[in-house]
């Protein structure tokens, strides 16, 4: 078995993996430029395979990402169409849950205001107090009800909100009160306190959340982060301007970087963070794991876990 | 039955009153300085009595605090002495945690330097991600399981974390994996990645976390809005420059207010706010239900809830 592993495993896991497939080849990206040849016999691909090669990796079985997003990836037709089984790796829950939910926490508690006055060294209790609200026994609606919508769905619950889900086949949800499909989305958005995206980038979600959505919310607080496309920036802006979205957190925006004009940087109660809420220090660890974890079902014939729909795009 | 009313119900709030009590003579304080004679009769107090009063209030059957913390109250031997029932109002629960839960977030998601990089309209993924950590699957030492710390520990929970409770019973806690006495804290500070003291001011919490306890603690991110005499700052000071504590989230300093040229105020990972964390738009109407629900009981001859253990101090 020949395996392409492009990044580097953390410190242990590369005995794992050996101890996994004792007489498996393991070769680098470095590797294949060295003897092009290889490319052909790969069958395992760990984390990312050069765009250029997919058409030449003829006997590539299984690609497993290190990442959850598979759009980029699916953009390119002999991927696509690739027969490989690809996986991806679904880590994000946690680190995305815990960031929406600090931001969140930071708008309701006015921490960007504590902020700020702390770097003046200020003990104003006024200023701090002033449009505190509180969540507990408000309404969230969260868009999207996957592992990470499923998680805060559950992060809600504990905090004492009634949480209402959307997703497209409305089924009840253990950590929802309530469920509703796409199409009655306005009458969610219309109820909710707060509203959290959390939706992957298909042709599906594209401006999920559009300037009706956004006319239809009453003065809501509005978190992204999901994916850029399935919100409408402009829309967001002039909801912000209007008060029918009175806070927002982002952690993605259209287009990103955000430009250095963009209105939304100066807005008040907005919250921006550059795209990182699925990192942190323990990431490479734990995707590693899930791979280490998917090559001992690949050797023993079980079926993979996160197997990516490539018609669904996740 | 005289009602002294100190604080102004919010709209509707006063009708209610009235349809509990008909016939009640509701006085402020404004009256009681016209006549003098009326605090003999006052039978029923929310939300504060001025400290004179209390030996001259000798009717008063019941004294409805609007706040949680009775300390102050308490240190008045003339209240403290008195044969009045004494109730609080136990609503800080919900927005103290999510206060404490903001601060924790914030912290490990590094969402005051995204804020210093908003100001500047920069958009810097690399050092936004920088020293980013998770929390599921980590430890939480929750410091006094009240309400206050019941609800974080169901939080941390629900974030996926191991949660620890120290209590003086150390009884088991639906919410808690482990509950330990006082006595055993500094095993449990040592196995931590979170503290969060919700500790009320007694004489058993003074400087319950000293320089020993910031001692045991291995880099653990630390958070205080309970009672500032429950830790001893000096101590956290230090701790924050060893390492022991890696980040520290502070709703509640020693003094108060922190004066400008304190340490804390320019220590990297600390994250201050001016004890505001029980705070929140709807604390008035909240605290009036509360008091209105036991004017309900008190009214019927029921027994009232959120009563004060006046030898206890809360």
């Amino acid at each position: 078995m020949v395996i392409l592993l492009t990044r580097t495993l953390p410190p242990g896991l590369r005995e794992e993996l050996d101890a996994i497939v004792p007489g498996a080849r393991v070769v680098s990206e470095a590797d294949l430029e060295a003897d092009p040849s290889l490319v052909g016999r790969i069958e395992v691909c760990y984390a990312h395979l050069p765009s250029g090669l997919w058409d030449k990796a003829t006997s590539l079985r299984w690609f497993q990402s290190s990442w959850a997003g598979m759009e980029r990836l699916l953009a390119i037709s002999e991927a696509r169409h690739h027969p490989a089984v690809f996986t991806n790796a679904r880590i994000h829950a946690a680190p995305i849950s815990e960031h929406l939910w600090g931001m969140l926490l930071s708008l309701v508690r006015n921490l960007p205001l504590a902020r700020d006055l702390q770097r003046r060294r200020r003990w104003d209790h006024e200023a701090c107090e002033a449009g505190l609200s509180i969540l507990q026994g408000k309404t969230l609606c969260v868009v999207g009800l996957g592992e990470i919508g499923s998680r805060c769905a559950r992060i809600g619950r504990a905090f004492g909100m009634r949480v209402v889900g959307i997703r497209r086949d409305s089924s009840p949800h253990p950590d929802a009160d309530e469920v509703v499909g796409p199409a009655e989305r306005h009458r969610a958005f219309a109820a909710a306190d707060v509203v959290m995206v959390v939706l992957p980038a298909t042709d599906a979600t594209r401006a999920f959340v559009g300037r009706a959505e956004f006319a239809a919310m009453r003065g809501s607080v509005f978190l992204n982060a999901g994916r850029c496309s399935t919100v409408d920036t402009d829309a967001l802006v002039a909801a912000l301007s209007s008060g029918a979205v009175r806070a927002a957190g982002l952690d993605v925006t259209d287009p990103e970087p955000l430009p250095r004009r963009h209105p939304l940087w100066r807005m008040p109660n907005v919250l921006i963070t550059p795209h990182c809420a699925g990192k942190h220090a323990e990431y490479e660890e734990r995707a590693a794991r899930v791979f280490l974890d998917n090559l001992r079902r690949y050797t023993a014939g079980k079926p993979l876990e996160h197997v990516v729909n490539k018609e669904e795009g996740y």
